[in-house]
């Protein structure tokens, strides 16, 4: 029953047709959406990748292609030759719905049984059915026009960079497993047995020797892998745009990168965004939003309420500001309105971010509530009031520790959580901005020594050199992310280009000279012989193109992705394999039946 | 003495000067190519991507200035204020050689020791010291030429894929083990131990699920990995341009890439190839060329004389007939020339390639000479001079063998010797045909069983699909290969697209029903649901630039290549890794020790 394409290979695309069209002998190829039987008349939706028409196989005219076309079932594959026409009952749902094609010959390319997930934007189905089924779920109109997206996100991103003089050049997948970062994936070697390749984390060495060599300019948009237990927008393999330049500083790569950011918004989304983005350091926007990723996108900022409730008898108050830390507070514009229930939410909530607990007063016309009023001076209480801006509507929430940096994460988590329940965001918008000065360092208690905030090869903010000798903690680095919406999309740095620096951060990160040797010899070697001031960012490409294409599920917006425990469930990789390849590679698996 | 760039950020590149820029006051930064101080004068030439530019410091002008000038030694790296000026003997090899840069400010950006290779594209220095300090061999300009080739040659495939409505869609680098092809580049899963993802062959499979996706047309520049003992034109890891599109024939499929190569040698080359390429079945490639990818760029064409001698009494070529083989020839125009020892050797070398001898005859003024003159008759002689067109200067050579095979092998393998030695081949010349009508099937003897020439999901032709069941090794298949001066440079075909054709192909290859589930399951799933007639092609993008650049060895082409037993010489990749990362992924080497 199934035919060869022949001579009905198609004219036009399936979404193409509209009033001006009709009259034209066509032909169209493509998957049938639904198809209706009524007796006289057969209709059958005719959809590729640009749309749906609908198709009319008319009983009246020809016997045998009237016969035919009643044999199609949801989801055949389909050629058809037709006359396209006005139709008497246009739908004005579809773009191609005041028109459809009467058939006139009719090839059925490819049966279909009855697929087992629905080809449908709103079908309510499950993810691992979506995943399993993966090739019926990349037919949604959705998960098309997010690929389309996707394609032209990264066509976009290779015509500016090639106008600015980036060279794209493309480095090993087959690389050398280096410590600091993440869990590395390797791949054991044959002609080596014992010895393994490492998939790359990121192309940083290997774009900071391109630096070295004079490209001057590089981008790429390279595969990177990491072996970690998967978040909602990690995947094992990601892609990573990748740019490094040399002979700038901070201002070149961020304007390269505005500039990035402008075309990608203007072309792919028609939209204009502002030339240069806003800039908040690390600090500030920790004290504000509690967060280094802050979403600008609404305010419930953090009010630092410390000063103004010095001295109160409140104990909770009391203790964390004798023990060094902080009292802060948000202004939860209307929540007054919340229940005694929704406010016990929110400050389990906080519990689960680490803070102790909650303290909260709500204003309304019916009075004042409050979890500690009565535990302090009504002077002190209209102090705090002021200091927070209140009006009768609000709710007024605050997070006391000796530790600041708990009190600014739990607030920064909870402003998040308020932000969506009080309906604050709006979703229309895109709020890019620079967040600057990270620190250099951060404490490990676990490993007992400083660890790299962004990685090993970042360069210290020049008043701050002095400090990696001193108090390295508080030594600030030449680093920027980018962040839209709340989320970091970009992260980059001034790289060091002097050879005594690089050693001295591998020092101060723990690492033997002959450690650093053996990790990253060929970058030190190559620091011998005359190398560039350069620097560069990186951005997780999926990251970018799911918040572009406003869904909330990097799967989305990924052709086939690995699920939570790094599976595929189309292909069902990873698998087991014959005990002969094993044997070629010089190892042996010791949980053979696992 | 290390300063930091400052200020002094470049205005211009260093390749830019000419006499128009005289008297401008710019900023250059760079790698000092060479430094000669002359006492009153230093002269500094200063190296970025674009080209050269001397910089000359004056001792009679700023002391200071001087002083820090006469430090500066090969490949530091600096930045110059100066003004240009015409010089007073210009250097006319040098494109900037009618001006200087008279510095009046210096920065050294960065030291360098001696380095261990030159600077130079003439150095002559061993590939394994290139390779160990690929930073610097990048630097040469030979190899920026070529990286900058490769951007052009991917950028410019990227445009021209976009504008014909192809999206670029990644596919999954932790793939699944399949059986055929080549051995697999395996990766141990940490969270299933005891099973691996693959790294892809190619996205052959997935790129299929695409179009059953309904994507229509995609494409994608891929890494891919085999894990093969390399040869010069081979790496483990390889990028691939991929390419698939539904509802199309051969004919569309072939005139898309028509044009893709159109625009790559137009926009790369500036050179303007065919509109359409010749087409050559596999066939008459072999009777003609002895190879199934033929150097077109010179005659030396195989001469089928099996007729001419049927009925000698020379043993070699009436054993050849009796056994059901050929006798062939190459006229090797001017070859007459050749010492009896180079005659020697061409002989040896047929040996080498499988033929058991070779049968040569020279007419030269001084009259024939011959190897088997003797044995056959003068009439049989001058029959077969006719047969060759020979005239005098020519030298015939002749293989013959009971296996044809073994003679056109032999003999395309010597003609491609002959050309070359002969001065035959124009390297200015670009030729690129089309190789059709490739047979299905291969039969192994070792395995003793039939094996996909392609791949197994290669469409048969039509008019041979009946072969399948009566003589499979007869069918030829909708095959093409992209020939370009003798080296395969793409291979594609129409793919199957029916479930039945499909499952009857695995059995021929001798896969049970149950190990095609196992192995194909998901492409066989995939194929109930309705799939496009559909096909493709793929390019070896690093063979491709090779051509197009001219350079005879993958690795000019490849900024961070392997050598011959698949490692690294600049990272030492493979590495031994720490037991603890063995141990999470549940493997253990054998050899810990090699």
């Amino acid at each position: 029953m199934e035919e060869t394409l022949g001579k009905l290979k198609r004219t036009h695309y399936c979404g193409v047709f509209r009033e001006e069209t009709a009259g034209e002998e066509v032909v169209i190829n493509g998957w049938c959406q639904r198809m209706r039987n009524l007796g006289a008349l057969i209709f059958a939706d005719l959809r590729d990748r640009t749309g749906l028409v609908q198709v009319v196989f008319e009983g009246e005219g020809n016997k045998a292609l009237f016969e035919k076309a009643s044999a199609i079932r949801s989801e055949f594959v389909l050629a058809v030759r037709g006359t396209v026409r006005l139709r008497s009952n246009p739908n004005p749902e579809l773009p191609t719905g005041k028109v459809e094609i009467v058939a006139s010959e009719l090839r059925i390319l490819s049966a279909a049984e009855t697929p087992p997930i629905y080809v449908e934007d709103d079908a309510n189905t499950s993810e691992a059915m979506r995943l399993k089924y993966r090739y019926l779920d990349l037919r949604r109109p959705k998960m098309q026009k997010n690929l389309l997206m996707r394609h032209r996100i990264i066509q976009s991103i290779r015509h500016y960079m090639d106008e600015m003089g980036f060279l794209e050049i493309d480095t090993p997948m087959l690389s050398k497993s280096t410590p600091e970062g993440a869990r590395d994936y390797l791949v054991p070697s044959r002609q080596r047995p014992g010895s393994f390749y490492a998939l790359p984390q990121s192309p940083q060495l290997m774009k900071q020797l391109l630096m070295v060599s004079g490209f001057d300019r590089y981008f790429q948009i390279a595969k990177c892998f990491r072996d970690e237990d998967l978040r909602a927008d990690r995947q094992p393999e990601f892609s990573q745009v990748d740019i490094e330049m040399s002979f700038v500083d901070e201002e070149d790569i961020m304007a390269i990168n505005e500039g990035l950011m402008g075309r990608v918004f203007r072309e792919v989304l028609g939209m204009e965004i502002p030339e240069h983005f806003p800039r908040i350091t690390y600090r500030e926007a920790m004290e504000r939003y509690g967060s280094d990723k802050p979403d600008t996108r609404f305010g419930l900022e953090l009010i630092d309420v410390t000063n103004t409730v010095k001295g109160t008898a409140f104990k909770v108050f009391a203790d964390a500001i004798a023990g060094g830390g902080l009292v802060k507070g948000i202004n939860a514009k209307g929540g007054a309105g919340f229940s005694r229930k929704e406010i016990d939410a929110l400050a389990n909530e906080v519990k689960t971010y680490g803070a102790k607990g909650l303290a909260w007063l709500s204003l309304s016309e019916g009075g004042m509530k409050s979890s500690f009023a009565k535990f302090m001076e009504e002077s002190e209480i209209e102090a705090l009031k002021r200091a927070m801006g209140a009006e009768s509507g609000d709710l007024l929430v605050f997070v006391a520790d000796p530790n600041g940096t708990v009190v600014n994460t739990a607030l920064g988590l909870l402003r998040l959580h308020l932000g969506e329940k009080l309906g604050l965001i709006d979703h229309d918008r895109f709020d890019i901005l620079w967040v600057t000065e990270f620190p250099m360092f951060e404490y490990d208690e676990e490993e007992g020594r400083y660890v790299a905030v962004h990685h090993p090869f970042t360069h210290p903010m020049e008043e701050d050199i002095p400090l990696l000798t001193t108090d390295p903690g508080a030594a600030r680095a030449k680093a920027y992310d980018l962040v839209m919406n709340g989320t970091e999309v970009g992260g980059g740095s001034v790289r060091i280009h002097r050879k005594d620096l690089q050693l001295q951060m591998f020092e101060l990160l723990g690492f033997t000279e002959e450690k650093a040797q053996e990790s990253f010899g060929f970058l030190l070697n190559a620091f011998k012989y005359g190398v560039p001031p350069h620097g560069g960012i990186a951005y997780g490409l999926d990251r970018m193109v799911m918040l572009l294409a406003k869904v909330d599920n990097i799967r989305e917006v990924i052709a086939f992705p690995k699920v939570q425990n790094a599976s595929c469930p189309l292909t069902e990789a990873p698998t087991p394999v014959d005990a002969k390849q094993l044997e070629e590679l010089g190892i042996r698996a010791l949980e053979d039946k696992a």
